[in-house]
C-alpha cells in the first residue's frame, strides 16, 4: 500500500549526539519512513518537534542535500544570517557544501511537524555554535578528538 | 536563502508524452525546485493539478523510488488494486521495481497540490493502461518501436 500509515511506524526521540549536546533534541520525535516504505534512493523522516525542541544542533553538511516540507504548526528556521518562520506548506532546501548552519526550533506553544529528505552523508558535518564535528563516522570535538 | 519562493520559479505544463497520451496532463503545472535550490542528490517537483488533470499516465519505474507529500486539495490515487483519496499531509511512497502502476487524478472541483521526490531513472518505465513504454531514454510503443 503506497499510502504512508504513520500509526504503524514507531517514533523515536533518540540521538547520537554526545550527552552535552543531546538536550536540545529530547523533544524531537522521528519516524523513518524510507525503509518502511521500501525506498532506498533517499531517506525520508517525519519529525514532530515538541515546544522548545530543535530539529538538530545548528549544522551544515559537506555532502548531503536536505529538503524539508512543513506539515503542521509553526517552526523557526535559524540559519547563519537570521531567523524566519515556516508554516504548513512552506519548504526549504539546504544544498550540500553551503556553509549555512541551519536548524528548526519550535518556539511556539504547540507541536510542529515536518518531513525531511536527504541521503546518508559520508563527509563531515559542521556545527558552528558548539564544540562538535561529525567526521569519519563519529562525533568529535572541533580539535578532532573523539567524545 | 533556504526557503523556497514558489513565485520566483516558473511553472510549466509541458510533457514529453507522445501526442496520443498528452491530454491527461495538460492541466498539470510543474515547478522543478531542485536545480533552483542548488540540490543534486534528488529531484523535487511542486505540482498543481487542475480539476480533471492527472499527475502522469499510470506508470511504475523499474529503478526510481518516488515519494509524494500532499499540500492542498484532494487527489485520487489510482493504483493497480484500487483508488483512495489523498488529503493535505498525506504521503505516499512508490518503491522502484514494484509493478504497481500509479498516478494521481484530480477528480475534485478545485486545484490540488503536492510535492514529489525522485531521482532520474535510467531503466524502463511501464504504463499498464496504454500502448506506451519508456525505454532506452525514449517513449516507445509496447512492441518497442519508437513513436
Amino acid at each position: 500500500m503506497p499510502r504512508i500509515d504513520l500509526d504503524s511506524i514507531a517514533e523515536r526521540n533518540s540521538t547520537g549526539y554526545p550527552a552535552d549536546h543531546a538536550g536540545a533534541v529530547a523533544g524531537r520525535w522521528v519516524r523513518r519512513l524510507g525503509p518502511m516504505a521500501g525506498l532506498s534512493d533517499f531517506g525520508v523522516s517525519h519529525v514532530v518537534l515538541k515546544p522548545g525542541a530543535a530539529s538538530s544542533q545548528r549544522h551544515w553538511h559537506e555532502d548531503e542535500d536536505e529538503f524539508l516540507v512543513m506539515l503542521a504548526g509553526i517552526a523557526t528556521l535559524v540559519e547563519e544570517d537570521g531567523r524566519s518562520l515556516l508554516r504548513p506548506g512552506d519548504m526549504a532546501a539546504f544544498p550540500k557544501g553551503e556553509p549555512n548552519g541551519h536548524h528548526l526550533v519550535n518556539e511556539s506553544d504547540s507541536d510542529c511537524t515536518f518531513v525531511v529528505f536527504g541521503r546518508p552523508p559520508t563527509g563531515d558535518c559542521h556545527y558552528p555554535d558548539i564544540d562538535l564535528l561529525w567526521s569519519g563516522g563519529i562525533y568529535r570535538h572541533k580539535d578532532g578528538s573523539s567524545y
